[in-house]
């Protein structure tokens, strides 16, 4: 059995293909850059849910990351209420801003639409179909708040499948971001694949069954945060998240990814836990966390965000962690492009 | 390397747990039969969209099956509209009848309401929320045949993630079925996990990344077809489906599972071509298509359904292939009742 040389970020981008529709994405988010850089805005980046490993080129099947998106959606609401611009870069299908309210399992749209009786009967006209008045309050927020963020313009909306289709839009992505210099924040929150099968190593058809057991090997996606820090972006703030099933392993890993990396701030959450409580792990000071002679602990932050946790699964009003994720995170960018104003 | 014995359906149920939710679903799967049985209705039970296999026990990464549910929901649209009553099991969150019209990625619902400013202004009440008028006509005739089926109790929707949760859902829904005989109709359309991780080769915790390559070995799940027709079901119509990206391998493949599971049809579609031609592949007659001396061409009959290729991708009352599918299953299934009665 053979095994291929690890993929660097530059050997993945050199062999394996861009995505049909990138140049017409990337194009796209130059408009909006722009715009944003009129405007003088702060731009964050959110990226959502999980990526896909395809097994086959005509797909059939795929490997995929757990992610509905939540985390991503949520946050993306409370960065446009707090006057950011959004590049709300999803899974396709994943959950979105505003529409996340309304999932077509969970709370129905249909079932709040009522056929208008017309008063007088006409007929030329077609009966309104209007929202029932339990409802109309609790739409009413968030249609407004949709409506605002479209006349404004401060989203921009772009979808991913697979892990390919996400590393390339987000090396493009972050090119063009860096034209916002400090004023731009990365919000890593997609579920990315780990492994990935290379172009070349992917049959053509279906994977046929009756061959006894499976076997799938994969190689490891390059770790490109190594890449965004020191190449696509230019002085962002950069905020990746760490999800564990483990929480022993929470605090090591994020500071691991601290010191391989260089980025600004990881968020970390356990699995079970993740709706009410967070944890945020940055580097103490500027002094290098690289510097073996200095205690660990002393040399990284822990700030535990929580919510409490809803009494029944259905409360009314549940505060979302997001709203507080995002307060802290745009008071600690805002403090970031500051610094370099001194 | 050592490989386990592979899995029947009798050591599939004596070793992996039923889902949680299993006794509370057929409660309510066999409320509906009892309703319909009143009701004198046919009854059919749809599958749709892909099944998952977890790699973990708390699920990070999974194996997924292509299917966003297209030819489930919209067959069980068209079911409805002919008479039938129901049963909806499909994947979570994929597409269901009526809501499939409006993705919210590519016809979102927000987009089509307005905000109506009230005649006269009143201090105590929430303004009107309205579909807009272009969008009337469009939602109305989904709107009400939705209120219809409400009205009418005859859809009952079921949901399932793995496919572990199908195969014990399948085999207690087909049960349940029984007491309908040959006014059940079984279209399965869901694209079933050929391979799976018995609980027992599962881990715990997220699989670690930082190992080098990553390794799947997987058992296959049991052909349950087999079992369905000879032991969980009672005379019912039973379609299954062949979903291949070899056109060569379209009729030997639909051929082979009528010889070796003795149902009733399969229904065979090629990836690129499924939503304008399926082809319908049943035993020719009573002779056994197991007789060896029998040519095997005679021993089958093979029908293409076609609808019209349109024009451009978003042409305007494009006729959907399900229309006629059902149209047809509907004959089919009425002749297979009347068999019975002879």
């Amino acid at each position: 059995m053979s095994e291929s040389a690890p993929f660097s970020a530059d050997s993945y981008f050199a062999t394996q293909p861009p995505p049909a529709s990138l140049e017409h994405d990337i194009l796209g988010v130059r408009e909006f850059v722009q715009q944003q850089l009129k405007k003088d805005r702060n731009v964050v980046l959110v990226t959502s849910g999980g990526t896909t490993v395809p097994l086959e080129l005509n797909v059939v099947r795929f490997l995929d990351n757990f992610s509905a998106g939540t985390r991503g959606a949520t946050s993306a609401e409370y960065f446009l209420k707090a006057g950011y611009a959004v590049i709300f870069m999803h899974r396709q299908f994943s959950l979105q801003p505003f529409s996340r309210h309304y999932s077509h399992s969970t709370n129905p749209f249909l079932d709040f639409l009522e056929i208008e009786t017309p008063p007088v009967a006409s007929p030329d006209s077609t009966p309104q179909i209007c929202v029932a008045k339990e409802k109309r309050e609790d739409l009413m927020s968030v249609l407004t708040a949709y409506k605002s963020v479209q006349a404004s313009g401060t989203l921009h909306t772009l979808a991913f499948v697979t892990v390919n289709d996400y590393l390339w839009l987000l090396r493009a992505v972050s090119q063009e971001l860096s034209a916002l210099r400090r004023r731009a924040l990365y919000y890593l929150a997609a579920a990315v694949s780990d492994f990935f099968l290379p172009r070349q190593k992917m049959s053509e058809h279906k994977i046929q069954s009756g061959k006894g057991s499976l076997h799938i090997e994969m190689d490891q996606v390059p770790k490109i945060l190594k890449s965004m820090v020191d190449e696509w972006t230019k002085d962002g703030f950069i905020v990746s998240f760490k999800l564990e099933t483990d929480p022993a392993l929470l605090i090591p890993k994020a500071r691991a990814a601290l010191k391989r990396y260089g980025h600004q701030l990881v968020i970390g959450n356990e699995l079970h836990t993740r709706k009410y409580q967070v944890l945020f792990v940055t580097p103490s000071s500027h002094t290098s966390i690289l510097d073996d002679s200095v205690d660990e602990d002393s040399a990284f932050t822990e700030t535990w965000l929580r919510v409490d946790i809803p009494s029944t699964p259905s409360a009314v009003s549940q505060k979302e962690i997001e709203e507080d994720i995002v307060f802290e995170l745009a008071r600690r960018h805002s403090e970031w492009i500051n610094e370099k104003k001194l």
